[in-house]
């Protein structure tokens, strides 16, 4: 079996593989009459984008989504919404010299043990290029619960530990966090991190990183008990991304003491 | 809600409106190392397409399907398959005349109630165009089950009865269904539908018609107990399509008497 | 894969053997702050229940329903409601005849092929002793549908067709139903049954029936598009009844005509 | 919405309010010709107990299961297998103090301002009391992936920090465990740990605590990729316990260092 869906009264089924022609995925569930331009989906998705500093993976990409169905003079109609983002930089034959590898820190094995066969382009479907699709998705969510719940609804992301270093997050600042390549909300660690990052990219290397995403104007009772409570579905969906390893909710792992 | 999924372990999910830009499914739950080709579900739907005859509405359609994931050289991965068809005959400028009606045998008015917003264009979503998404995924469903059981397994259809004439079952032949444009199975009524739905045409009405499908070669043991037996999702799919209003399973009703 | 939920929003779960302790259901996605009682619940399993009367099954079942969990002071809370009925008449002894036969008409050769194992005694799972559990939760869903819809919403059920004999449908008439043992809405036909059943009896044979259901007061817009419609949830809930073959919704096949 | 169930193949819907007459679960989608007894479910269900020593929540109760479907002549037939415990220690009238009080730290207030209802006996649905039927769920879990994958499979947890006292994993020793009443691995830290606890609960406070899970003989390809990935359906389950507040897989949180 395979499930790539995700959610339960709103819900996203995802597709694409790195290197195939497209990739994209369907949202089912969402309310009528929500105003969504392709633009809103535009700016969340460029945030995601590689290839915008020297920081990051070089992959260049548009990232130019579409939205093909669900839509009637700008609202949503309560049908399905297909989202497709056409992949320019699918340069497959870069990926000739893997074929018969298994590259550490990837599924390649997983996948070819399971399935008896792997799209060995550039990671095929277990691409970090997923979650291009599901950032389409929270794009959509987004406008829904800002359209039901109100302007107070806020969800804000940003790094608060490179590697070895932390930076402080009393000293959180929304309007800090996208005015610098790292997304930290503490301007005072960018220099710091900077040099940091540039000195384990020239020893070849890469480093790993701890995000903490901030949600304001949450009404009481989003959710559902038990299998579907809200920090349960938090939980699932970050730990469906290939780099999570660790989900925190509130004090985390740090309320056993 | 809305719900757009069909199937539990090989499910697919449709999207699309009639006139928008183009419709489509995912098909997610397929096993690994099914050889499928384009043409394959392009047979499929080419017999579903419209416009093929003065018998059937007269829609204009290509319905040409491209393959955007899931498969790898030819063969499924595993991955989910997204499947779409770019609507070519989007006359939509035809729909403004019943921009502010609502058609009888149509579900117009129930979704303008429920929603609140409704795609006037030929239908939007309960365009029974959707059955083109459903026929993609079809066809590699029937990939899988020739693959999995072999080629014992055939499933074929035939109209069986037009409006007030049935044909005669007992002569059902498989190779006179593709002959006629009418998939009737016994060639000796084809003259006389010919001429009664020519007539029916004439006097600008048009008419119902019984489908009969015969799966044969089918393993003991498909589908599962109580709420996913053959017959339960069978009735389910079919009931789904727009047009249908009643389901038999072997002698049907009438093994009342 | 098995599969004993049934619903979207509203769902339960069935499990339970014909000659095991208990059988019962889980419903699950139940509003909250509905007025539901024991009794409510009996009433309907009532009706369901076998023995009544020297035309049908004789086994004997008290059919004692209790409520387990998911209401406080008379009222949902909106958790899952657990239902359970205690099997009185666990007469397995009588099976050993057929633990080592394949009943016709029954799926016991089906169960036997899929799992390799079969619970011989009455049917096991595959009994129309799992009907009590959906009967249950049909109770529950009646309630809520009352309180959500108000009380102008009706749904009731007749036998129209008994073997080769039909009632006048266009007699129908609510009060007569519960009035004869064959739940005939047209009161003139009882004693044409119940000499034709007799007959049918005495030889030592059985016969099927149609029934017909009316629901009024349904508001416009109940279900889903496409893949869970209401035609599609009505049909498929009935068809995945053991004894039932084929579905009709409003004029059914006969629309072809 | 709410929503009880468990998993996508083998799935479980727990039911059942912490003073309502018992709790229990229905598993679903088992295989087959599993052996089970009742007592491989006691087993697990007796380590989760409460007030097995002064150091945990004193409740008395027995949490003894009882089989209701689902098995024939010992081994699983594939059809959905109904578990019940029945309260004992229903003290309900113990709680009337807290009718119109909210406690902090539980989800009194959400369960209220979701639901308009709540039922306020012992944290009704919310209670950790839920977690006895997952237990129960697990443990045919347990004999599936036994019978699946062989003896070599094996899952152990245990304390691994309390409150601000963490002991050396890296003396970690299977055997250790089930000796000390705090589940701690290394049985050096157990009389640290007993005064620490001892101390804390004097002062009549109370601790969290950090579980360390470890699984051996775990085959390649478990689980489906993306929605469906093992880090992810742990993370899920794991977070649905009320009291876990954080997930690490492998080296968790500290690799991003």
């Amino acid at each position: 079996m395979s499930f790539n869906t995700f959610g339960k009264i709103f819900r996203f089924t995802t597709w694409g593989e790195s290197h195939g022609p497209a990739i994209g995925c369907v949202v089912d569930g969402c309310p009528p009459n929500i105003n969504i331009k392709e633009q809103d989906i535009q700016i969340e998705l460029n945030k995601r984008k590689p290839g915008q500093s020297k920081f990051t993976s070089q992959r260049k990409e548009d990232d130019k989504v579409q939205i093909l169905s669900g839509l009637f003079e700008g609202k949503t109609t309560g049908t399905p919404i297909s989202l497709i983002i056409y992949n320019k930089d699918a340069r497959s034959r870069d990926y000739e010299t893997i074929k018969n590898k298994f590259r550490p820190g990837h599924a390649d094995f997983t996948y070819f043990k399971k399935y008896g066969i792997r799209d060995y382009r550039g990671g095929g479907r277990q691409s970090a290029r997923e979650t291009a699709s599901r950032v389409a998705a929270g794009a959509i969510a987004k406008k829904v619960l800002e359209s039901k719940i109100g302007k107070k609804f806020k969800v804000i992301g940003a790094v608060t530990q490179l590697g070895i270093i932390g930076c402080d997050v009393k000293k959180w600042n929304d309007q800090d966090i996208r005015k610098n390549p790292f997304f930290c909300p503490d301007k005072s660690f960018v220099k710091l991190w900077k040099k940091y990052l540039l000195s384990i990219r020239k020893s070849g290397s890469s480093c790993g990183a701890t995000i903490e995403i901030r949600a304001r104007g949450v009404p009481v009772g989003l959710g559902a008990p038990i299998y579907s409570k809200l920090d349960m579905d938090i939980a699932s969906a970050m730990m469906s991304i290939n780099a999570v390893k660790g989900v925190n909710i509130g004090s985390g792992m740090s309320s056993a003491q």
